[in-house]
């Protein structure tokens, strides 16, 4: 259930993880109708993308990430742009799949609920380590109307290094590209 | 003055910033020693890296980034997690220009005067259209010991579609890596 990376060295705290059966519903982005998946952070087509997924994990969401080498800040450090970007694109694939729990739909259903941010807030608590496997993780704080409150936190080593929130937003039809 | 891209279309408001002439202490990434000088926003020893240049232009900061085809969200406009990242280097670049400023140094001085991000708050007001070159744009609100405060702009076809601010802290001597 990785969604990225090299799996042959998996750390400890990740194999607890990898024992727990993940929701059967599957990553919430691989609902996302083809022209709505060009996304650079989670986008199944966009082949230059970072391609999060994201999954229910009980009532939280999990997506698990692998940066590259050059995803650095200081060197050895996880370069916070990327942690942002984890944060929002985990942010955003949570809101949906909330938004389609809270109707009674099943994911994927027309018409689409996709989300797209309104604010994105982001607190770095200590600098993420760079090497391994990040766990960005997601829970629901409010469903109303057309807005969704998600909380995400990411951990590394075992340790929360960052802490988010993200205000998403129904995207209006009038963005929606033809399919 | 233009940190990357096609300069062949040039639009019109960015034909005024051009003819301002800029601060002549030039980038303030290109100071920053080569150990600190790999960071994938703004590190120009990062070859795979954005390389976020930002310059002094009066009082406040700028930095012109062009994103690329794929730095898409919804088809047509710019990848959230990008203005973040662009937010985000533009305001510990913005930073360090300010700490040297306040401590009458120039720039590129010894010890190093280089910041992480402790916070970013990021408001996207409206979509961010792809295919032109973006204007970032800076201004110091404090600067109060190791903390400087950075509100941040973005401006793309001659509109603000995004603000934002870092809360910037003076990296540690021990996150410093070897020179």
């Amino acid at each position: 259930m990785r969604a990225n990376g090299d799996p042959s060295v998996t750390p400890l705290f990740l194999q607890v993880y990898k024992e727990r059966p993940m929701s059967e519903t599957g990553y919430f982005q691989d609902y996302y109708p083809d022209e709505l998946s060009h996304c650079y952070g989670c986008g199944r087509l966009n082949e230059h993308g970072l391609q999060i997924k994201s999954a229910w994990d009980g009532d939280e969401t999990v997506a698990y990430f692998t940066p590259r080498p050059y995803h650095t800040a200081i060197p050895g450090y996880v370069y916070g742009g990327l942690l942002a970007s984890l944060i929002d694109c985990h942010g955003t694939g949570t809101a949906s799949a909330a938004a389609y729990r809270a109707a009674g739909r099943p994911m994927g259903s027309e018409p689409p609920l996709r989300f797209v941010t309104g604010s994105l807030q982001v607190n770095y608590l200590r600098p993420t380590p760079l090497g391994g496997v990040l766990e960005v993780r997601g829970r629901v704080k409010e469903v109303k109307g057309r807005k969704v409150v998600v909380e995400a936190w990411i951990v590394a080593e075992g340790e929360v290094t960052v802490r988010g929130e993200v205000v998403a937003v129904q995207m209006p039809e009038t963005m929606r590209p033809a399919g």
